[in-house]
């Protein structure tokens, strides 16, 4: 038998306790998969007596992270704290300059830090894998990273935010509001108490400007990130939706384009017929195009404690069953300095079909002067519709002795779709759209996005 | 600049001729990811002088597979010759033999002879990679082997044949008949002229067969496989399915029950909202539901010359990352000599749901009897409806002077579908059926399969 992989847990949060739960479970499996034990000799929590369903009477406490880190009693750090700074910066940092090798989920640690730490890892010659930062138990850092070697990307794209997904999910489901839907998932623990992060993209954001360092061989780009979240998401969106063939999923999307790189975190409209449209509730799905083989789609649990627990088993196992002391393979698949400068493509460049709502007063030559100001923009329509909202009744009595409906106009929803066109063009159009004083509130525009 | 991997590349069809035109086009990205070059020094095919769009002017050529096996001047033997036994055994035989890598896309090969070749590699401690073997350029034996470490494995699925696929897709799609759909998939290329291994089932059992010993760490049992395949799938089965709410896919399913393991190939209804239903054409799809992550899918190009390539640079990339000479990875997950013993659970214990399609005459009691055989058998139903056929007009004439329409029994089309209960009890009701002489044609029967 080979001697023990040695693994210090940092945070034994909902993640970190399933993981001390499964490698005890699975104590005999991991070993006859990697040729030998995979052993959890050190732990760091705040709280050394909660139940976490597991005895870790054998592993040795640390009260501080950085302690744990560069302990000679560990040959793997697993970062499980969280924070794109802090501790679990520093942890990981010590645990690299310590000849440790690295474990983390931490999506926001990378997206700030991750070119830094690749090349630590890289001096060091150790390893630093991060599967379950991104999209939980789907294997899509490893794909990425390994299976995909020699394939030129040009768009990676998905859902990877399983609190934003529930909720359109059961917008559309049950009918009800995104107002309704946050507070459902609020009580059942799929949303936090301050959902910002989780509804108006940033998550989704992290976890894609790790995919884009991987898919284009460039560096990390976090902070040049267009997005727009779901909370303007309204009923009307969906139904319209869903009439016109499509359904809204909040994407991240990276695409090569030969402006630059487009990074970007929107609601989009998919083809309701498309796979990445079933994806449904919390789970969550990543798709790349590549030139070699074409299209991959992968779905599967974003988040919770056992499937992301089971990223960072795999990449122990990975760890075990790599040969010690010598140079590994770099963390994001190029040797840091080999990675591009990221070049962005501005939005406003940005090319696809668009959804557009809008809600305007009833008068004579609204539809004639939306049309005329999308042509003169170059954009050709794909449909045009308009939808009456009833008259409003107005009750018998002395303006209205007759019982008649009211005369005067009542606002009107136009709602139209774009062929292929311009970001620029749809936004010129829209301005000028507005000049003429149609409109009564703010035009609702939704991207499209071709998927399969 | 570390060493080159040397590549010695068996077959020069469409794969082998695609993988020899990436790694000539992809040459400095693979350096750059790989950290050394992969070198294709060394080609064997019948044909020197065909013209396959890249240039081994460079490469030494074999006649003899063998030959090339052995040569020292190759680090990697990749095996796309195909065929269970034959050159292609020969070959991979020797190169492991030899000490030399070896990656293969052959399925037949795994099916029959993996786990001896397992133990060949592990013994040279060298590695057999075969990601290209099972669902072209999804990486999952990637997957199953290394990012589900730790997990057990309860169920597999997916579609792995492209041809029976295109050709269900087409027959839903087009109303056309199988017949028909075939004669199109021959011509377009995406069919052999004798379609028997693809639409039979043998292609998709092969590849079960290895998924099944990844799964469940047990040997390859290939040759104990139910198999049906999808030639008698009628047109009335499809639009049955689709008013049901199913869509009808060719499955291989790999199921850890009590009694042992299922494995089987057959025709399979799979629900209209799922995941795996929107799979269509030539796509491939395979889903793993384990303990710790949970349910994966992943989805993409079955088959094709640079899809397939995909995967086989991947393999190399691989062993180009890996450390020469140390102990490598099982290649099936576990050490050869670990995996467990094949038990096989019977069909007829099979649990699950049926939708059975029946032609019967149009008699007083034949519903009736129907539904009391199956109650016999314990099978709740779900649903039971019979299709009249219209009833046949019969021309005015001597015996019919008012030209009513013709009062004879005609046959009518009933259909059900069964709450979850098991094969024997469905066999025992049809068998009861058939004896009471009501059945025109013989029974449909399909498998009803709880997917994502």
């Amino acid at each position: 038998m080979s001697e023990s992989l040695r693994v210090g847990l940092a945070g034994l949060g909902t993640v970190g306790a399933s993981v001390a739960r499964a490698l005890a479970a699975k104590a005999d499996e991991l070993t006859a998969q990697c040729g030998r034990p995979i052993e959890l000799t050190a732990v760091c929590a705040r709280n050394r007596d909660q139940d976490r369903g597991v005895d870790l009477s054998q592993a040795q406490w640390f009260d501080d992270p950085v302690a744990l880190a560069k302990s000679n009693q560990i040959d793997v750090f697993v970062e499980l704290i969280g924070g794109e700074d802090g501790v679990a910066l520093d942890g990981v940092t010590t645990a690299l300059e310590a000849g440790r090798h690295v474990v983390t989920a931490n999506k926001a640690l990378l997206a700030k830090h991750g070119v830094g730490l690749a090349e630590r890892a890289e001096k060091a010659g150790v390893i630093l894998n991060f599967e379950a930062a991104v999209a939980g138990g789907i294997p899509i850092i490893k794909t990425m990273r390994e299976s995909l070697s020699g394939n030129a990307v040009s768009r990676v794209y998905g859902i990877m935010n399983g609190t934003a997904n529930y909720i359109l999910t059961r917008m559309e489901r049950d009918g009800i509001s995104f107002a309704n839907c946050l507070a459902d998932a609020q009580r059942l623990g799929y949303a936090e108490a301050d959902p910002t992060f989780d509804i108006e993209g940033h998550d989704t954001a992290h976890k894609l400007a790790i995919l884009t360092s991987l898919a284009f061989g460039t560096q990390i780009a976090a902070d040049d990130i267009y997005m727009e979240g779901i909370s303007n998401i309204a009923l009307g969106d969906i139904e319209a939706a869903r009439e016109l063939g499509y359904r809204i999923k909040l994407l991240g999307v990276a695409q090569r384009t030969p402006e630059g790189i487009e990074q970007r975190v929107h609601p989009t409209m998919v083809p309701l017929g498309s796979v990445i449209a079933q994806v449904e509730g919390v789970t969550n799905a990543v798709a790349v195009e590549a030139d070699i083989v074409g299209t991959l789609l992968m779905s599967g649990p974003g988040a919770g404690g056992d499937a992301t627990a089971s990223a960072v088993i795999g990449d122990l196992a990975d760890i075990a069953k790599s040969q010690p002391g010598r140079q590994q393979a770099p963390a994001l698949g190029r040797p840091a300095d080999r990675l591009q400068p990221y070049k962005r493509a501005r939005m406003r460049a940005h090319e696809g079909g668009y959804f557009v709502r809008m809600t305007v007063h009833d008068r004579p030559g609204v539809f004639a002067d939306i049309a005329r100001h999308m042509a003169d923009q170059g954009i050709s329509l794909e449909s045009i519709v308009q939808h009456g909202a009833a008259p409003h009744p107005v009750p018998m009595g002395p303006d209205n002795p007759y019982g008649e409906d009211e005369e005067t106009p009542s606002p009107k929803t136009v709602i139209l779709t774009t062929h292929e066109t311009t970001e620029r063009a749809v936004r010129d159009a829209i301005a000028q759209i507005v000049e003429d004083g149609h409109l009564i509130s703010r035009p609702q525009v939704i991207r499209i996005e071709r998927a399969g």
